[in-house]
């Protein structure tokens, strides 16, 4: 088995542990950085190594579109085409079909939609999306799904749900049939070869495919809205199916109010089999890291801290700040005098104030390395918490600290 | 004395030298990079120290009007502010104040314009040029100078010519009397206090001002455009009147023919002791900074190799590509198979397209990080040939593969 999760300590239903991938160990709780389109967006993938990431994420749909799952197969996959050589999990595309493309149209089989990009017209179904990821070959893969809006009723919300289920034996089915086969991906070299001076970094072009084919672990997405009823039967149902080797959490973190997203994490908690890891899917502001983390939730990811960066905002220990105000003008202090990433040890608020009124790139790239290296060390605090026993003092004081500044809407 | 040049070699014109600062030496010919807003474009700095910069540039121009170089001088200086400990020079903005301003209106004392930023109005002078210089800090400062289109009649040309002598006579007597006050920067931490956990990186807010005053080196600027006249009167003229630390020549790669540009550089080089480097301005794409060197020029800049570079040009040793170009769609090669910077050692052509076809900012940052390594490297290996008197032949082959290549336009 190429996956396996270890738990090595619990608190209370949170749990410590890790997640061990052909490319590497995950250690839980952990923040997983969102590269949609193979990059994180304004990061290196370097700086994501000298911040510690360990799993990132990548997108099908988008992938698909551009620049096509058959380019990346050529490039020998993912990880050789980006240059990430640590784990990767690649979402469905789901819920970009449900939300960015144009005049959908559903039926058992799937989704005809149109490409955001172009307007073309395309039609995803279970076992495109399984083949999709396949040529990507991310180490994690997710079901297709149907998403619907947050706040539906419950009659539509049990619909959706009981199609995803249906799909996820498609997808299983499909994932099955294809890892009999040999990998898609292009045999490359793994690393330039210096002696090779006039094409130090080139595939072998002789044809050849890589030859062991590649595990990759199939998450099911539970759905069922905000009702406990469809998320409890939802839960059962996808563990009784398979032995999955982990399990998603969908739409949440969608609009609906906290106390509704916190109740549905509990019931699913409680209904899926304590063994292996969960994932909540698109979750990312600190207080709701933290608030899953409490309720059983290993993995977690969201474009926040990229996209607020690229908007000027900034995460810090106490509370949210937007970089672009006067106040800044000549502040002396780090983003946040808490941190130690390469922006804090480095560079003044007046500094990077400077950057973003005058559109420098450096700025945006300054602030997705803080945002992201904030929640990647919030998770690894959060980790050493649930080791220590101390979870619950510590996220209270954590939350206390992090509120106590009025937020500032950015 | 801080400033220095030391020839360790020449080849016909062509000169291997070291020019010290006070913030270190600068071996030569050197390249340049222009980081116009303190900042090279969508680089870190420690991507420039990784590269093998020397010297930087700031522009004096854009960092008054923003962030106003009282910020800059209130945050320690430009060394401090961008995090640059190297050698710095910053151009006065007089070619800035004649091309990007609007409603100019010139006199003997200066020139009155409105920002293009919001329309306000200012009055630049030799003497307040140098005060902004002084906030900023750079290593080596540049004259405030008149100046024309590249094309002007020998009348138009003499009158600027001979205006920017003048002024390059008060920008003398103001810098002298600055130089005998103390240091406006106010007083930094070089590093980070990492003992000082609520503020650990924070100027000694004592009201303390840096004790000794920082020398800065003051280059003229050879104006005259395509009049060799001119040209030889001007740098008759200005070498008489000082011991300057170094000469600049202006007014070039504006338009002019290629020979009249070879020229002018012969009969400045000939005018000029070649005691002292020579900074030939604006002058940055690969067959320039090759002409130059075999003319006596030392150090060059120009924004050609970021600003190529976010628009998808390629500096390559078989000539100029465009990566969004369709027939890079799935190739596997660095963007230039002899290059050794952080972009060809890890990404292929297939996803740099990619990254720009999709509008990622990684795209910018790698395609930038070649464009001026590739130009600091060229440098690096002229000095090589002058060292090893092997410049002319060496110049040769390089130029012949160079151009082996139909140029594509970019």
């Amino acid at each position: 088995m190429s996956f396996a999760f270890e738990i090595e300590k619990t608190a209370g239903n949170a749990r410590a542990g890790v997640f061990f991938t052909p490319h590497g160990p995950v250690e839980t709780p952990a923040f997983m950085p969102v590269g949609t389109l193979a990059t994180v967006k304004a990061l290196d993938p370097d700086d994501l190594t000298r911040m510690g990431a360990s799993m990132i994420l990548a997108n099908a749909y988008h992938l698909h579109l551009r620049p096509g799952d058959d380019v990346v197969r050529e490039m020998g996959g993912l990880h050789q085409f980006m240059r990430w050589d640590g784990p990767i999990l690649t979402d469905s595309g789901g819920f970009q079909v449900f939300s960015l493309a144009q005049l959908r149209t559903l039926n058992e089989d799937g989704v005809e939609f149109q490409s955001h990009i172009d307007g073309s017209k395309r039609f995803f179904t279970p076992e495109l999306v399984m083949q999709i990821q396949r040529n990507l070959g991310a180490d994690v893969i997710m079901q297709f799904d149907h998403v619907i809006p947050g706040q539906s009723d419950e009659a539509s919300a049990r619909d959706a749900s009981e199609r995803s289920i249906r799909w996820l034996a498609r997808c299983l089915a499909e994932l099955t049939r294809l890892e009999t086969r040999p990998s898609p991906l292009r045999l490359m070299r793994a690393e330039p070869d210096k002696t090779a001076v006039d094409m130090p970094y080139v595939p072998t072009r002789t044809g050849e495919f890589a030859e062991q084919p590649r595990r990759q672990a199939l998450f099911p997405i539970v759905q069922g809205g905000i009702h406990p009823t469809l998320r409890r039967e939802a839960a059962a149902k996808i563990a009784s199916m398979h032995d999955w080797p982990g399990y998603a959490i969908g739409g949440l973190s969608v609009g609906e109010e906290k106390p509704a997203m916190h109740e549905m994490l509990e019931v699913v908690d409680a209904a899926l089999p304590r063994t292996h890891p969960r994932y909540l899917m698109g979750v990312g502001f600190p207080e709701d890291l933290i608030e899953g983390v409490r309720r059983g939730v290993d993995l977690f990811d969201c474009v926040a801290p990229t996209r607020m960066g690229r908007n000027g905002a900034v995460f810090t220990h106490e509370g949210r700040l937007n970089i672009k105000r006067a106040e800044f003008r000549t502040d002396p202090r780090p983003l946040d005098t808490a941190c130690d990433c390469a922006a804090c040890t480095r560079f003044t608020r007046a500094y990077i104030r400077h950057l973003f009124i005058a559109d420098e790139i450096l700025g945006l790239r300054l602030l997705s390395l803080h945002n992201v290296h904030f929640l990647l060390s919030l998770m690894r605090s959060a980790r050493q918490a649930i080791r220590t026993d101390t979870l619950e003092g510590w996220a209270r004081e954590w939350l206390l600290r992090f509120r106590a500044t009025p937020a500032v809407e950015v």
